[in-house]
Parts: C-alpha cells; sequence; structure tokens
C-alpha cells in the first residue's frame, strides 16, 4: 500500500510499528464520511478552479462509483492501510491515476479525521435521540397501562412512603429526556466544520470553507485553525453525556433486577431477555438487565481514556489522538444496544401489582400520613415526628400494623387523633394526598403523561 | 446537638459513625443557601396558611438575623452537626424555640440538599464563567500586543509551519468559549427548582412550589418528584465541563513549561508566579504552569467519584449521593483559582520573538509552502510532495536550509522551479499566505481580534 | 515566613500563588515524619563529620524538642509557611539560630518529601493490616455463632442453590485476606529510603545512607537518584490496593443493604449504624453500609488523580507530584474508618434465619441435586439438566416446589427417578451433600473456620 | 447453536440479545485455554470414577484433536455461539455425540470461565516479563554504550544539575524492575485453581481438586466456592500493575517526544519508528512514542471500566462480570506491543552528545556545586544557597556564565572563594562529584551497570 508521505524517509518503518500504528481496523467505520467529504472538497476545488472543473468531475465522479461499490457490499476496506484516508486515496489512484494526487490539495488528513468524526458523529447523535424517544414511548406506554398499580417508594432501599408505579416509570422518563436535551446541545459543537485547517495553520490556496460545509450541512465553520485540528472536546463532551445516559440505565436496569429477585418479585422478565444456566435447571437470569449495568462500566472507562489522551498535550495535532476513536465507536455501539434491550425489556415484561401491595402491608409507609395528620391539626412538625416515630416503635415490638390500632391506641399517643384518621392511612389515600406538583397523586401522573405525550410529539421534528 | 429523627430508634448511633456520617464540614458551605432556601419556603407555608401569616413572619425574620450573623461573621457553624440543615434547625430553635419545628413542613432533608446545591452551584457557574471571560481578555490583549511574532507551529512536537503567535493565543481564546457555551448550557438544567418534592413522592400540604421557584429566582420546578431527589446529573455534567475546562488549562499549562524551558526558551514567566529550590541557587520553576497540570488530574479523579457513587443506585434517595459535595466544592475551588492564576502568568509574561525567529531557522517548516507553489504550477500534491520530501532529504545531509538552495539545485528536483520561488520561503511570507477563513495570516487574525473582542462585549451581560 | 530559597528572584510570588502552591494544609499530617527523619539525617551528618558533632547534637535535641511540643499539643503547624519542611526549618531557626541553616546540607525538599512519605505510609500500611484482621476475626465470630443457618445462595440475584450463612461470611474472610496479602507485598516497596538522592543527582557530600536507613528502621536504600525523586509508585499500588479493598466493602455493603430491606428481611442492623429520616418516622436506614458503598468512589476517584497526575511527566520532580497527598491521606482515613464501621456492623447485626429459611421454599434451588440424582444414575448431564428443566417450568405452572411432586410425577419426566430421590431435595440435605474442597457442606465450613483462625494467629506477628 | 441450558424456559431470546449477550467475540481468545481445561477435568471425572474411563478416554482424546485442529488453523471458532464454553461442548458433540453432555458433570461456566482466564493470564504475565526483560537489557546496552555522555538533569523541565545520560537511562531500569516485581507478587494469586467451585457451592460428586490442578500446573486451589466465582480481583490487580508500567513508558515517551524535538535536539529516532506527513513533506513525527503515552489513557481506561463494573456485585456471580474480558485482553496487547516498540526505539536511536553539552553551558547547573563549595568552607548551607542565589541574578543581568566570572568576581559575593573553586565547575567534575550511594557520578553508575546486569542473568530462571 501507498503511504501519503515519505519522500523525506530512507527507512521503512518496522514491522511492528505497521500494525501498531494502523488505524484503519477502527477507522473502517468512517469510510463512507472519508469519501463525502471528499466529495465535497472536489467540488469545492474545482468551483474555486484549484483544481479544474473536469478534474474535480473525475474525482468526485469516481469517488462516488467508489461508494456505491461499499454500500453495494462488493468493496471492502483494506486493513493494510495505514488509515482510511490513505485507503480512499489509493482506491482512487487504481481507478484514475495519477490526477487522484490532486484531491489532497489544501488539506491535510489533521483537518480531514476531524471532519470525518463530526459526521459520523452528528448521524450517530440522532440515531440515540431517535432511540432515546422510543424508550421513553415505551416508559409512557407502560405508565398509561398501569396507572392504578401502587408499589412501595423506596428511600435507602426502606420503604418510605407508597407511589403509583406509574410515577416510578415517569422519573425515568424525565431523565432520559434530560439526556435528550443534553445530546441536542453539544450536537450545537460538533456540527462545526473544520476542513480547510489544512495541518494547522489554514492554506495559500483560495478555498472556499463555507461552500464545503453547505454541500456537508454543517451549520458553521470552525474559526481558528490550530483549535480545529487540535480539538477533541465534542468526543469528550458526547461521552460525558453517554456516561450520564448509561448511569440512568444501570440506576434502571439495578432495579429491574431487584425486582426480578425471588424477594421482591415486583416484576418478570420475558424469557427472550433473559438466559439460563448451564449447571442450574431452575435458573432464568436478568442477563440483559446484568448486562447493561455492567456495560456501564465500560463507557466510563471511555471517558476517561480520552480524557487522559488529551491531558497536557501541546498544539496542534499529536498521534495520541488516534486513541479517539475507539472510545468513540464502542461508546455508540454500547450506547444504541442497550436503549433498544431496555426498551425491550420494559415494553415485556409483567408487573406483579399482588406482590407491590401485599409489601405495603407492615411497611409504616404512612408514617409521614400520620404525622402530617397531626400538623395539620395544629402540632408542629418536629413534634408530631417524635409522636409518630413513638408509634412505629411501639407497632414494631407489638409486631401490628398502624392501621390495626385503636383510636384509642393513637389517642395514648396524642390527643389530636379523632376518629377521621382511619381514613387517611390506606396506600391509596396516602398516594392520592400528594397533590403538590410533581408529586405521586393518580391525578398529577394522569396530568404528567399527557403532557409528556405532547412533549413527545412536538420533539418529533427535531 | 439534637438530630432531625429518632422517636423510632432505641439507640444513639456509635461515636466513629458520627463523624462518619457527618457531612457538615463540607456542607456548611451551604449555609447561605440552606437559609435563604428556607427563608423561601417558610415564605410560602405563610402565603398558602399552611402555618400563620406570624408564624412564618417570625420564622424568617430569625432566619435572616441568623444569616446577618453568620455574614458579620459573628456566628460559625459547629461542626458537631449532623449536617447543615439540622444546624440551621437547631440554631432556630435556640432562638425561638418549638414554633421552628414548623419550618420543616412539607419538606424533607432530601429535596432540601438538592435545593441548595442547585443555589450554590448557580452562583458558582457565574463566578466560572466570569473568570472564563477575564482570561479570554488577556488572551486578546496578549494577541494584540504581539501581532508581528512569529513562532514554529507545531503537530507531534515537530516543527510544522511558522504560525502567528497571536493565532495560537486565539486557539486558546476558542476552546475557552466552548467551555463558556457548554457552562451555559448546563445552567438551565441547574436552573431547576426541586423544593416541594420531599422525601420522594411529594407532599399532601397545599404548598405552592412556582412561589418558591420565583423568589429564589428559579426559572421553572422540577417535574417528578422521585427523579427530583434521586438527581445528580446537574452535578456531573458541572464536573464533565469543568474536566474539559482544566483539560484546556493543562495543554495550555504543558506549553508554558515547555516554552519556558532553556531549550525553547521563548517566554519568561513572571517572577511572582515562579518558585526556586531548596538546593539549587539557580532555579526558577514554573510551578503554576504545573500546578494547575496537576489539579486536572484531580478534576478528573471527582468526576469518576461521583459517576461510580451513582452507578446502579436504586430510586429513590441513597445515602451515598453525600459523596457529592466534596467533589462539587473541590472542583469549584479548583477551577476558579486555575483560571485566576493562568490569567495571572498569561497577563505577566515576557514573550522572547528572537528566540522564536531564531527557532525558524533550518527547520524546513516552509516544505509545504515549496510543494504548494509546485502545484499552483500545475504539479499534483502528491507529486510535489514527493519532490519537496527529497529536497528536504538533501538539505539535512548537506547541513543546509531550503533557502540556502540556489534556483538550479531545485531546478534539479523539478523543473517548474523559477525565480519567484524565492519571496514565498520567509516565515512572513508563509504565514500570510495562510488566508483561508480561521487560517493564520496577519489579516485574518486582526480581523479574529476584533470579532472575538466584540463577541466579548456582547455576552457581558449573560 | 522565611522561604528556602529566594536569592536569585527579584520578585515575591503573588497572594493566589501563595495559596495555591502550599501544601502545608496537607502536609502538616507529615510533621512527626518530617522531624524523625531531620534526626536521622542530622545524626548522620554528625558521624560522618558533614557538620560537627556539637552541631549535630544541638539541631537533633532541638528537633526532638520540636516533636515533644507537638505531640503534648503546645505547638501547632502554621498553615502560613509553603511546607512542612520550611516550617520545620523556621521553628528550628527560631530556637538556635544560623546553625539551623546546616541541617539541610546534603538533602533537597525532593528526596525529604519521598522519604517522608514513605515513613508515614509504612505506619499506616500496618494500621490498616490491623482493622483487616480485625474485621476478620469478626468474620469469623459471626460464621462460628450461625453455623446451622442455611440461607439461599445466588447468582444474578436469583436464588441458585442453598448455601450455609456461614460460608458467606467466610467468602469475604478470603477477599479481605488477599487485600492483606497485597499490602504485604507492596510494603516491600514502600520500605526503601531515598534520603541522599538529594534534588535528583546525588551529593558531593561523603554521606552515609545505610545509618539513616538503619535509624529510620528501613530494609533498603534506593538505588537511583533520579528514579528515587521521581517515583510515586508506591503511592499508586497503595491507592490500587486500596481500590480493591473498598470493592469488597462496597460488596458487603450492597448485600447488607438488600438483606436490610423489607423484602429480604435477612439481617436487622444495630440502631448505631443506622439513622432516620427528618420526615419519615418510621424509616431505619442502613446509612453506615451506604456510605461505605459510597465512598468506594472517592478511592476510585483518588487512584484516577494520580495515575492522571504522574502521566507522561518528564523526570525527575515536577510540582505536579504534590497532588499525590491529598489522595493518600484521603485514601487512608477512608479505609481505616470504613474498616472499623463495618466491623462494627457485622458484629451487632441480627440474623434472622427464618426469613432465609422461608425464602428457601419454593425457590427450587434444589434442581441442580435433581439432575445430578440423575447423573449418578447414568444419565448425561447434559440431558439431567433438560429433563430437570422441564419438571421446574411444570412446577411454576402448576404452582407447585419440586418436593410437592409425588414420585409418580417425576418418573413421567424420567424412569430413573426412584424413592430415594425425596431424601436429597432437603436444603440441609443439599448443603452437605457439597463436599467437594472448598464446597459449603457443614464439615467443609467447620474445617474451613478452624483453618481460618490459625491462619490469623499465626499471621499476628507480622 | 445448541445452549447449554433452556430446559425451563418457552421462549427464544431476542435477536438483539444473541449479539448482546455472547462474549465470543473476545473469549475464542481463550479457547486453548478452555479445552486444555476441559481435558484436565475429563481426565479427573475418570480417575475419580463419575465418569467411566472408556468415556473420559474418548472425551480427553476428542478435545485434543480439536486442539490440534485449531492451532493447525483448519477449525476457526464459530462466531455465532453464545460463548467459548457453549462452542468447545457443542464442537464434541458433533463428533462424539451425546456422550459430550456428560463433560459438564460437576462443574459449571461460573468456575470454568475463571479457570480459563487465570490460565490465560498467567502465560501472559510471563510474555510481559519477558519483555520487560528485553526492554531492561537494551537500556544497560545504551547505557554502556554512552557512559561519557552528560546531559542536562531537570527538574521542573528546568536545568537543574548535570547528570549522565547512562545515569537517566538506568533510572528506567529501575522503575521496571519494580513493574516486574509487582508482577511476580499478583502472579502468586493469578495461580489459584478455581475448578470445582461449580456454579458458587461447590459439587456433591467426589472430585479430585488437587489432581486437576497439578495437570494444570497451578500451585494451589481456591478455598471458598462462593469467592472463587465472585472474584475478578486477580484481573484488576493485574490492570493496576499495568496502569503503572504504562505510567512509566508514557513518562519515557513524553521525555523522548521532547528531545526528539527541534529544541532539544537530543536524540534522532529511527525513520523505522517514525512516520511522516501527508501535507507536510519535512515532518518526521516521534510517532512510535505518541502512540505508546496515548495508550496508557486505553489502559486507565480499561483499570475504571472493571474497577466499575465490579463495585458493589452482591455474591457471587454476576453476569456484568463478562465485561471483564475486553479489558484484560486489549491491555495485554497494548503491553506486549509497547514494550517491544520502546525496545525498539531505545535501541535505535541516535545520542546527539554535542547538544547536550551545548546545553549545559550557560544553565546554571553547577551553582548548588558552588553552595555546596562554601559549605564546605565552612558556611551554613542555608546562607550558601542565598550567596549563590544572587551571583546567579548577576550573572543573568551580565549575561554570564559562573564559569566567567573571575575569582575576584566571586570573592565580591564571599570571602571563602578560593582559586581552587574554578577546578568543581565542568559538568564532568560536578557528575563525578556525585559520590553518594545511588549518585550520577561515573564510578557509581559503572557498578550500577555492573549490579544490574548480574540481576538479570540472575532473574532469567524465574
Amino acid at each position: 500500500m501507498k503511504k501519503l508521505w515519505g519522500g523525506r524517509f530512507k527507512k521503512e518503518i518496522s514491522e511492528i510499528m505497521q500494525v501498531f500504528v494502523s488505524s484503519i481496523a477502527f477507522d473502517k467505520k468512517l469510510a463512507k464520511f472519508d469519501i463525502l467529504g471528499s466529495i465535497a472538497h472536489a467540488g469545492m476545488l474545482g468551483k474555486t478552479k484549484i483544481i479544474t472543473m473536469d478534474e474535480s468531475d473525475k474525482i468526485t465522479q469516481t469517488l462516488k462509483d467508489i461508494l456505491s461499490e461499499i454500500e453495494a457490499g462488493n468493496l471492502a476496506v483494506d486493513s493494510q492501510s495505514e488509515d482510511i484516508h490513505t485507503w480512499v486515496e489509493n482506491k482512487l489512484n487504481e481507478k484514475i491515476g495519477d490526477m487522484s494526487g490532486k484531491l489532497h490539495t489544501a488539506r491535510s488528513r489533521n483537518d480531514q479525521i476531524a471532519l470525518d468524526e463530526r459526521m459520523y458523529l452528528k448521524e450517530e447523535i440522532i440515531e440515540i435521540e431517535k432511540k432515546l424517544d422510543s424508550l421513553q414511548r415505551v416508559l409512557l406506554a407502560v405508565a398509561k397501562n398501569n396507572l392504578g398499580v401502587i408499589m412501595p417508594g423506596y428511600t435507602h432501599l426502606q420503604h418510605a412512603q407508597p407511589v403509583l408505579f406509574s410515577h416510578h416509570m415517569l422519573a425515568y422518563f424525565y431523565k432520559f429526556n434530560r439526556d435528550k436535551d443534553r445530546l441536542k446541545d453539544l450536537y450545537k459543537r460538533v456540527d462545526v466544520m473544520p476542513l480547510g485547517s489544512a495541518a494547522l495553520a489554514g492554506t495559500s490556496y483560495p478555498i472556499d470553507r463555507e461552500c464545503v460545509a453547505k454541500e456537508l450541512s454543517f451549520s458553521k465553520i470552525s474559526e481558528n485553525s490550530l483549535d480545529s485540528v487540535s480539538d477533541r472536546d465534542f468526543i469528550i463532551e458526547f461521552l460525558s453525556a453517554s456516561s450520564i445516559i448509561m448511569l440512568h440505565l444501570s440506576r434502571f436496569s439495578e432495579e429491574l433486577i431487584l425486582w426480578s429477585s425471588q424477594e421482591f418479585n415486583f416484576i418478570e422478565l420475558d424469557d427472550s431477555f433473559c438466559t439460563g444456566s448451564s449447571i442450574m435447571p431452575q435458573k432464568k437470569n436478568p442477563d440483559a438487565a446484568e448486562l447493561i449495568r455492567g456495560k456501564t462500566g465500560k463507557v466510563f472507562g471511555n471517558l476517561i481514556t480520552l480524557l487522559t489522551v488529551m491531558k497536557a498535550l501541546p498544539l496542534a495535532y499529536n498521534h495520541d489522538m488516534q486513541e479517539d476513536k475507539e472510545p468513540l465507536f464502542n461508546t455508540v455501539w454500547i450506547l444504541k444496544n442497550c436503549l433498544i434491550i431496555m426498551s425491550g425489556m420494559i415494553e415485556t415484561f409483567k408487573v406483579n401489582s399482588g406482590a407491590m401491595r401485599k409489601g405495603l402491608k407492615k411497611d409504616f409507609s404512612n408514617a409521614t400520613e400520620l404525622a402530617d395528620y397531626l400538623v395539620k391539626k395544629g402540632l408542629a412538625f418536629r413534634e408530631a415526628h417524635q409522636v409518630v416515630g413513638k408509634i412505629v416503635l411501639y407497632c414494631i415490638e407489638q409486631k401490628k400494623t398502624i392501621e390495626e390500632l385503636s383510636i384509642q391506641d393513637l389517642q395514648e399517643y396524642h390527643v389530636l387523633f379523632k376518629e377521621d384518621v382511619l381514613n387517611i392511612l390506606s396506600p391509596k389515600a396516602v398516594v392520592d394526598s400528594k397533590m403538590s406538583e410533581g408529586g405521586t397523586s393518580t391525578l398529577n401522573v394522569e396530568k404528567a403523561i399527557k403532557e409528556a405525550e405532547e412533549k413527545l410529539n412536538y420533539n418529533i421534528n427535531w
């Protein structure tokens, strides 16, 4: 394979270096974008008369042919090339001879790789947004279909207060919504066209960068050539946002795993997202959820990789930056698959509302309500809290629930207790009392579902 | 110290737990925000008649007094308290007795701490934006004052092409500009009012969350109580953006350290940002730059800390989340100081343009220009690249510079070389030829400085 | 405060730099070791006649006085000093005047800080080993006291096979045992005396490094001065080993939290390691376990901090390395406290064997045993696994346990089932069948406890 | 492809799950070890009469055939299988039918994968040790061949004191020596045989684990089944040690990059480890060193990945743990290649002693020596330091070197200066004065090289 350099060298690079320096195994993923970028570049070189229109046409047409061949599956990227740019130029050379050498006029691999990565990432961000959208739709559907289901709400993994299962689903809806916002914000910083920065200083050819940007659907061009080829902020920011998405997925996975345990038994995952054991015939394991939780570590690792790589690098391009691709591509792969699988799991699990209801018995999760009752009768909250704490302790020792106490029992703890207290203690009553905005009452949740649906439909054309 | 809980417990927590569980050493930083939040909350409780207007007035007034005392330096947060919320409520209790117990009506420490952190972070983000702004102004001033200075531009730490020193300064200007954009974007997600989510489910009191939000200058209220108390995205996103800021600072620091070395000698840092050696009397070390570079590791570590802490936590609040404060406060401290110190270093260093000029001799950084010359005469770039590569190799072997070759020498490599080639080889000529948008020509850089100044002035009222 | 350098400088360092560069807030922890190291150094300077015996005696005696004052609480490290070395030398100067200037002969702060850190870490490693030892003793006691208790053993958080609760406790015993081995191994690499490397190149004074090493109880001296002052491997290795310890503690904590949930209810943590809620009177939260789990993130962050700091630093000392102290000291603090608290939690929890027993009903965790039964009768394991898989599916559909099936029912699935199959299905029978080395049978576990006790007693004199 | 489970399932896993859950793409690397482990297991099953000797022989012989086919390149692992264990068992089934089902008696994939990974890692650790050894030999050779070369020694990247270039090479020798020690220490913890732990609880078959351990050359068997299948400490510890190796390589790479810059020009890297630029014909970039420095980030990321994955996982096996393979295999690949390439670079670079010598002029790196001169004449070190600091400042202002000062000039700063001071100021004199153990004098370095050679030869049989 011909290299794009070498006149000044007396010796070939060593064989092991050849393997080590090569990025082709990863950046072949960029073939499409590299070619599209080259087509736009060649077109512009023609329009600005840096090369002739004939040359320009010949080059762009041949590049289009190469792309078609690849997309038809008739041409595979050769893993012997140093990188994707070299491969494309060599391929062009095979077809049109030395004229291929005109393509690299007024550009460098330094601005070219930045272009390819930005084009790739723009496309993938939109894919990921769509998958987040789908997951949100699944959450809304599940929330709608289970509106009556009450579950124990937890803090510190202890029963705290009853909540609607749908409210819990919506909590994740909002987390993923922030993720989409973050992606939209960072998209602006990806959507910047670097080509024309050349190696580091710009070029003396009368190029037209705005024309290339327009051709490739970029919103703006980069403003400083040195910054442009030394910058990988846009990838790091994407890896950061991805880490938060995975964080959300890991928390959801953790809950699915807990809920699938014999002890919780809140849901049953569908067979299609579980596997068995090679030794224990009874096992049905929540593998999909575990794998998503595990992949979280990989994405955090990818983020740390690129932060470490870029730390303290002097301007402009350094070869260390080649290490940006593996973390980027791997993270995109993980995100897309995890989002699809999470949607599938949520869509197909069975909700065991009976087990949730049973869990609410004897759990004292109505204790706050009891304290609030006293407050509404005039007690200071601190004092009410103390009183109810003692009632709970008494119940535990007597192995009773609060509901099983008589009004007389309660009155021994405070005279403000009246008969009406009995109406407020059921899980349903507790849930529906939480009318504050964002609270878990059925009315609130119904309203939230409606608004969320509208939000999704509005977003659809982003 | 009185705790905010305990009725249900038979035993005190162990002494070592007392130390371990306490967050007061960190969250005393939040005293101001905790009190302001409580004032707004108490005001709302009065307006909605959940407590009487008298109670509300009494509580808010006393809280204001406490805040004044703290700000006057007459009251210090007691490190024996479990946390800042407990301390404030105890302080209130000392002053107004049991009525203090009414303040905690309709809220929990879970939504309260989220509120405090968001108020704190909103204030600090604006501080950091201002410091980024100042640093950018310094960069512009330095760029303006050194417009004629040409330095070697580097890729792979090898001389690549000459660039204006001012162009290099502007590269950082744009990096910090993206940092500001990121902060602005994430600010929207910090600027969400969580109070009223209570422990996890909302509350049954007829609270008015919009009123509290308005009082505390929040743009919107959180939409789901479970999400609201389990969410630390806003801190992680801040730590991510901070990591990128530190990345930029670490790269700049690395360059300042390189440039201060005897070998480069491109700048001299001011004595006020250097220290000496306890053993070597001649030493003047670029400590400030080294420390900033070192602090980068700390901020990356802070990011990994919180990502790890939050991974796979089930909803809603878990005590692990207390570990968010140290990384947050520490990162804010580091950022603010590093930005101030970087500004100081840049503002006071001496630029040694002579050493830069000398570095451009014999470095062949005009070789690309020579290749482009041939291209403009009609050669394909690939071929021109090969020709010039051979010329460079010849010069190295003959210990000559390209400028020292005669036109005859050059013509032996290619007939297209004519007398006019001699005009394009000086660093100044090379620099000024780079007229493409974002390139390093003097005209471009002058324009860029003007535009950057306007950008800064426009931003001032954010 | 006097600095240890400055003759060559024309200007003071800027005020903010003073704060930023100062490490005294952290390294005051090293005061004791700095002084002990200086005493040994001064003693050696006297013996080798580099200073007079009188000077040596005066200096060492005064340093001892200073140390006594500190230890008696009569002298506090002044936070205005640049670092601990400067503070000690200034203190000495106050007491004996200019003779104090002789102490710094033949050494530098570069080798001095390396010495201090190594002395500190040697002491702390032994402390941590002791705390690991105590935790192991607690585990053994709990294992011994609960020998009859059978619990569900989990994989994928699904019931897999019944195991002895004591076997589970011993699993952690062995994890912590590996941790101790790791600490012992790395101790060898901490126990190397760096003083005498001076700034980076050694010294021209006729010092005696072996004498200092012996005085300070080091096993060997460092072999290369450049390596010696540029090396922080010993801290990184300690942070790595600490990360694994925290990993183990986080897994144990996760289990304690799960087991404390209403759903599992396997244990009850003692009140002394729990706290309550400011709003929900019934709450008793497993805070200690959550905090330990959370601190894990901090230690991982500390590790990443130092790895990032040290990455790509040229030799020898760079100021970035000052960032090693906070992660080191913080990690030591966390480890010691987490180990004490974990011991306390384990020692005091109540084991609810009834809940565990109940959990084993209907969980099919004897299914492997059933398959093994068929294998022992001659079936290939793969086939047996299939047969039992079908039996389990049938039971789930019929809402039966395997024990509830008649021998006829079983024989419909395979003719090899005979009456004797009924004896092997109880949790106790399943557990005690696991006689392979390291397996969970009661006999094995009793033996393991005995061996573990001997191992601990043998180790005691390390 | 047949699965090793499924009787209990009513539905196939979804297609995307099939891709997601599969680990075959990575663990095909383990084929050899999986088969060797199975051979040992089957042999033991025969000896203990759990299966018949005939069955045992048939199975082991067929497995050996499969291994031979793979090694001969006639059989490739099929990427459709769920994992390597499934693939091997299916392959066996194709050849011997249902008898293959007997192989999985008394084991689980949980203990099997732990076995495979440990066998793999044992082999690779020895490979890495050998490569570290080779690198050390290269360092010694370079140290020996350049004994007379003096270079500026740096702290804070400022000239500090002159050192022998060979001394600098030896500094890395010792760093890599510690790395080897670490690997040796952790090898003990890898060298533990887990098979027989079965799924988590051990097995009821009368297996002989010591026999398997012996067959597979393990030093000991694991002591607790639950610990054994839940443990990945040995991989994390390896990744930690690898991170430190990469840290050392990154520091060395940084120096090679610096030294290759036009400004330093201390070495010239061989063409075989450099590449050029697609646009700048003169460029020769230190790619190999940059790539090694970059790969450091990847290894740190791998460490963080596995730490994050394992954090807070309850016992015993969880599917998250599948994420251990990619970081492990990738790290091994990186380490081996980086070590080979670093050896190659060092072996072939040209040392430019002239540039180093030139660098020592005017750098005041003999200032410490001058201060020590005064001390030896009786001045306190602190005072001497001040005096020399002033001399340096004077020289800078006068643009003179210390050597250019007359004895009268010096005496104006202190009367103790005598004629003999002129003998101690040359780089050679300064270097050779550093006679303290571990110091940079020629005598010391010669001795160190000899000892290092002996150390390597002694180690060879490890």
